[in-house]
């Protein structure tokens, strides 16, 4: 029930209007990878450089993540820095250096080709591409993509849309893609270009999953405070993806009522109201399954009714 | 089990990027009245001038409202005029003439002095303590304000509070009333300044309710085509104002997990959904108790998760 896991690996700088922090583990893999290890096991393919700390992947690997896929070549991982505005809802990309991931060519282990699921976090996706393309079978195909990509490999990400079974990106996203300004409409709209569903991830409001004949609303945990938003998003498509690989991908079920797509979008949900807690993944460090447990718990108390 | 609305009653010349529309009877006890009735008897307290059209009053007395607390004052009535900007999310007041609502002071018939509940549609916080002044005995006060009177009434708004059982306004005015950007945190800080709870209206995302020990999500019933939000605040809040009364208020059930509450924000939530198809009140005039029930029951759906 293993599921892979394919995209960046990051050193970020980030600056919050409370705090700031260097050289902190990021990318939308390592978000990804950490939060889906919470369900089960975890295939990574993707790429760092030769100063990325040992210590983070010996760290993934106690959470049984199998790194056979990881290639370290020489050179400098990708960086991120970026700045956030008062409020988090805003942020300032300050500089994006790819490094090592532009010469990089995702290799797929042997081992890795029969996958309960395929998560393709963001990424180029040509990246994507290269990676399903090695994939020899799989229950589910679930991509993660963001308005870089739309905007600059428009035609690779719709030549792609067709082998995913579920898409996630954000409102923004939704809305350049699609060209609607109702979010509905674009989800609808995406669904046409080939996915079975589309989940629309709205930041601090939640996120939606809208599929032929089905519509989930999963609106955010409420937190008082969050530190750095930085992940959440990548954290809840972790979550969600190994979610759905642990409990059999959506084979044999209808996909109209599936219980498991509504489970996998709740505990993607709190994975994500975790991360936003600390700097990085921080926060997944110490989280056990009882509290993921409590917060799913508690959000069915907060959105039932009679 | 009736319930007391007070409030304005408008005459509003709007345009979307699509439509306008001239004349339209609006004002938040309007919108406010109409859905409150859909639950049970309501009580109007408010003014007109003498150009309101006989039609609109002619309307509101067949869904069972009862108008002795209508004053029809000679001139214009209370108009506003406002242009909504692409994507209908934010919108621009072109004018907004007080008429005879400036000369108005709130007279509570002795039959009105008793009701299940009051709530003060949005207005001068000092027109909606003189209602309040007014009421004998009551078993819950709701009220909504916005960020005009957070401005320039604040002090009255203040003075109001301690009097309120439940307070409502939009995630800009919380973060205004509170000085706090987490909406979680400002509706917190606000139950400290008197109301038992406090709930936030996000538009398109929905709205939420906080009290002391309770959270309670009510994402917005999502779709793909709106007319003019106009009134689906007041829509919303007339709906829950009118369902707690029919339920019997507050009395005798504990505060915190009340199924009243969550019931009377889901038919908020639906009755604005229905208002924002089409201009004014115009797609309350011809809804069903069975098209509420089918939303309802549709948003149940598609919240609910194993």
């Amino acid at each position: 029930m293993s599921v892979l896991i394919a995209g960046s690996l990051a050193l970020d700088n980030i600056e919050t209007p409370d705090d700031r922090v260097e050289d902190a583990a990021g990318g939308s893999a390592s978000f990804a990878l950490v939060a889906a290890s919470f369900f089960g096991p975890v295939q990574l393919v993707g790429v760092v450089g030769d100063d990325f700390p040992q210590a983070h992947l010996d760290f993934f690997r106690s959470r049984g993540v199998d790194l056979q896929g990881l290639q370290r070549l020489p050179g400098p991982t990708f960086r991120w820095a970026g700045k956030y505005l008062p409020g988090l809802n805003e942020r300032v990309t300050l500089c994006t250096e790819l490094n090592v991931s532009s010469q990089y060519q995702p290799k797929v282990p042997e081992s890795f080709r029969r996958p309960e699921a395929v998560f393709l976090a963001n990424d180029h996706p040509r990246l994507q591409r290269q990676v399903l393309d090695q994939v020899e079978k799989t229950g589910l195909v679930i991509c993660d993509t963001m308005n870089l990509w739309i905007n600059t490999a428009r035609e690779e990400l719709q030549a792609l849309l067709p082998r995913v079974d579920i898409l996630m990106l954000n409102d923004e996203e939704a809305r350049l893609l699609s060209g609607e300004v109702s979010l509905l409409k674009a989800g609808r709209k995406i669904l046409g270009a080939g996915p079975r569903a589309v989940i629309i991830k709205k930041g601090e409001h939640g996120s939606f999953l809208v599929s032929a004949d089905q519509i989930f609303l999963a609106p955010a945990y409420p937190l008082e405070q969050i530190k750095d938003p930085t992940g959440a998003g990548d954290t809840f498509a972790g979550a969600f993806a190994g979610s759905l690989a642990q409990e059999g991908g959506l084979r044999g079920t209808p996909f109209r009522w599936c219980p498991h797509l509504k489970r996998a979008m709740v505990r993607g949900t709190v994975l994500a109201s975790f991360t936003v807690e600390e700097f990085s993944f921080d926060r997944l460090r110490r989280l056990s399954e009882k509290e993921i447990e409590e917060r799913v718990q508690r959000l069915r108390e907060m959105v039932s009714f009679d």
